[in-house]
């Protein structure tokens, strides 16, 4: 995606140890034209999977998530995050441990609004290690749904994730892949036009 | 606003202790339309303000923050919050009491995305004591920025929030105000057309 490969190369910045930071328009600032273009991208490239439901993680997820929604013309979910909760019946739970962070925290997502059978499109801002992408698969496979694709704004290719989930057999969208950010530059993946 | 009061009336639960459940198409699951309309209704009220900014904070915030922003054509930026952190240089912090969850959290905007005079609208979901509203404002304030706007979506008129932030001299538009929840009953305030 063009516009958003632009963005990165003008306003993300390259810190220590492989973190793109891009708080200008993604995380923190969000540009909403981005956005909305971010949304029509993901629904040309899963116009065909039937889906019902796009589930995204809080806080920066819910940008890309809802515009996305809103062009499939389907509800959005967005899991909630936090460092223990009290279990109930009524909640999805799974852990997600952030590399980032150094953290783990519970992923939950209320369960009355995943039901069987049904097509649900994963959306989030990065992919990594695929912590995350995977907690929300397992809460859409708890929910007897299936995870009708795995849809990322910014892919860090040099890192795990999108061969972890190719090889679980998920469908996988990535906007913009980086191949490294060595020596303070992005570098992205070549894509075969 | 009519389909949102008619959501609200439809989907809206009343829990003990004045608490209105809105996760169906607000804080959890979230109607893309609905959040459309939102943003075009804000537009609308506050369309002769020259808006640059649109702030609001995460993460039910950011649904509604991102349309109206969109519908305003600025950027919007979402308040982190967090229980503690390190403080650093480069950020407005302003401590935000939380009455439901009872404790405090310290919210957090990074200096380089509000310049001196500047003109934020500020959008949250609910209003109920006018805690994150004033934190919000007051991270406007030490940017030297103003307080173009607050914006709610869902207004507990029966709480002092509105009161408080009228007195401070805040514009205030609020798409629902609900007068009371007694008696697990939603009643709204009558609105003189």
């Amino acid at each position: 995606m063009k516009l958003l490969k632009d963005k990165v190369k003008s306003e993300g910045l390259v810190l220590a140890k492989g973190v793109l930071k891009v708080d200008s328009f993604l995380n923190h600032q969000m540009d909403p034209f981005l956005m909305r273009e971010i949304g029509r991208e993901f629904k040309s490239r899963f116009a065909d999977e039937r889906i019902t439901k796009v589930l995204t993680i809080e806080s920066s997820g819910i940008a890309p998530g809802i515009m996305t929604a809103l062009e499939l013309e389907v509800p959005l979910i967005f899991a909630r995050k936090q460092k223990s909760l009290t279990l109930t019946e009524d909640i999805f739970v799974e852990k997600v441990y952030s590399f980032t962070k150094r953290e783990t925290n519970e992923i939950t997502v209320s369960k009355k609004f995943i039901a069987p059978g049904e097509r649900v499109l994963i959306i989030d801002d990065f992919l990594a290690n695929g912590e995350a992408a995977f907690g929300l698969a397992r809460i859409v496979e708890q929910a007897g749904a299936s995870v009708a694709g795995i849809g990322i704004v910014i892919e860090k290719s040099f890192q795990p994730g999108r061969g972890l989930l190719l090889e679980a057999g998920y469908r996988l969208e990535s906007l913009v892949r980086i191949a490294s950010l060595d020596d303070g530059q992005v570098a992205f993946v070549e894509e075969t036009p």
